[in-house]
């Protein structure tokens, strides 16, 4: 049976997140809906990650299974005829059987956008938390520390489903500090995250970017594995999952 | 009377452009309308460019005139404060009484976006025009013959009030060609521009880089003088109008 890999884009704004879930339109539901529809077939989607409510995509991967011979041009333009505009396959693809969204992902980019002018801008405000002038040289400090591996329970929330991650243990490869038109880009990439803690990072490095604390205090959040310890979470209106790799075996067959 | 003068950003997509005309929201009358609140008086605003439906602004310039002696700071704070998200005021402050946002201006500052990639982007569908894979050699060529003083009747519409400009005779100083991701601004900057003249210009150089002119035609569409001979108008959505500049002498005194 063909198992299909969806690259993704969407604006959160409008959603419940990705997951289905009752009372709210999510992501996941929307593709189903449509592939229900393209397909002839109930089609269950599975994602890489469950964004939250108002989080963005730039590059969300997602698989599904069919037991039609399907033309992969023809599915992704009926899919981004039918789907709304706030959601885009920007590229869909072959996979092999053995091909998971989830499980087998093995690196991660998120992105956190920050707006630091004292005015509001009308084309990001959706996509941007507005924090102001900062102390970019304190959050570099405090983002280092983050960097490698830790244990991370202090920057993670319980998921709703009560089932937390068994191992708390996770590595930052890289946060990088991208200069924008009045705003900046933290950018996260690490095999994996918690659930919330590109979040909970971002709003406690921001504390410290306004001096509400040393950048050295993020050594003793990680210690105390308590997620009191840090910070609020950032909003998530700011956040975007931008790219998901996958081993070089389970790449692309054929593409449409 | 202290005349003020306003720096504004605003989402062209929900209003019917810059002035004020029945059956359509526009930027001018919710300015206005929140003027005459926070001014507790009638308060005529003035625009440097009449934005048409749907054509975005970084940097518009408005005037007004008013019998308070008004604090800078807490006025801009407080039309912040009122205005919608779509409409942000940037600066705010005072000029000699002989400013006038549009016939003080003496250079304009346009961009146009576009989108080259074959998926529309869930984050700038409403900012940026679709085209596709384009020839950007041949539309640098065309951009280059619009490039100095020409008559450009060939590239303006006839305003809708039937007041057409007398003088159609105008300087192009600049069109760049800026690379985004999936995209491309074209920027243009001039001491003024005739009704629709970015937009029609724009629409032919699109047409050329799709091949379908060649890019010296541009200049036998220049010489003919006749509307009908150049492409159609670029859709409003890609279009802002970037900055207004005006003489060293008229520019801030104090500002909020």
């Amino acid at each position: 049976m063909p198992k299909i890999k969806l690259l993704l884009a969407y604006d959160g704004t409008k959603y419940g997140g990705w997951q289905i879930q009752p009372n709210t339109v999510t992501i996941q539901e929307v593709l189903q809906e449509q592939l229900k529809i393209i397909l002839r077939a109930e089609t269950a989607v599975t994602g890489a990650g469950r964004t939250d409510a108002g989080v963005h995509a730039l590059g969300q991967v997602a698989h599904f299974s069919t037991a039609l011979d399907v033309d992969l041009f023809k599915l992704k333009a009926s899919l981004n005829g039918l789907l709304p505009h706030d959601i885009r396959v920007k590229n869909v693809e072959c996979v092999p059987e053995h091909f998971h969204a989830r499980y087998s992902a093995c690196n991660k980019i998120y992105q956190y956008h920050l707006h630091l002018a004292p005015v509001l801008d009308p084309f990001t405000s959706l996509y941007r938390w507005q924090v102001g002038e900062i102390d970019q040289d304190a959050l570099r400090q405090a983002a280092d520390h983050l960097l490698g591996t830790h244990d991370f329970t202090s920057f993670a929330n319980e998921p709703g489903s009560g089932a937390a991650a068994k191992n708390p243990i996770r590595s930052i490869k890289r946060i990088e500090l991208i200069p924008q038109r009045e705003g900046l880009i933290l950018e996260f990439e690490g095999a994996s995250f918690l659930y919330k803690m590109v979040r909970n990072m971002t709003g406690t490095l921001i504390e410290t970017a306004r001096g509400k604390r040393p950048a050295d205090q993020i050594l003793d959040i990680l210690h105390a594995k308590d997620r009191r310890k840090a910070g609020r979470a950032a909003p998530a209106k700011g956040l975007f999952l931008v790219r998901v790799d996958y081993p070089q075996d389970l790449s692309e067959r054929k593409s449409g």
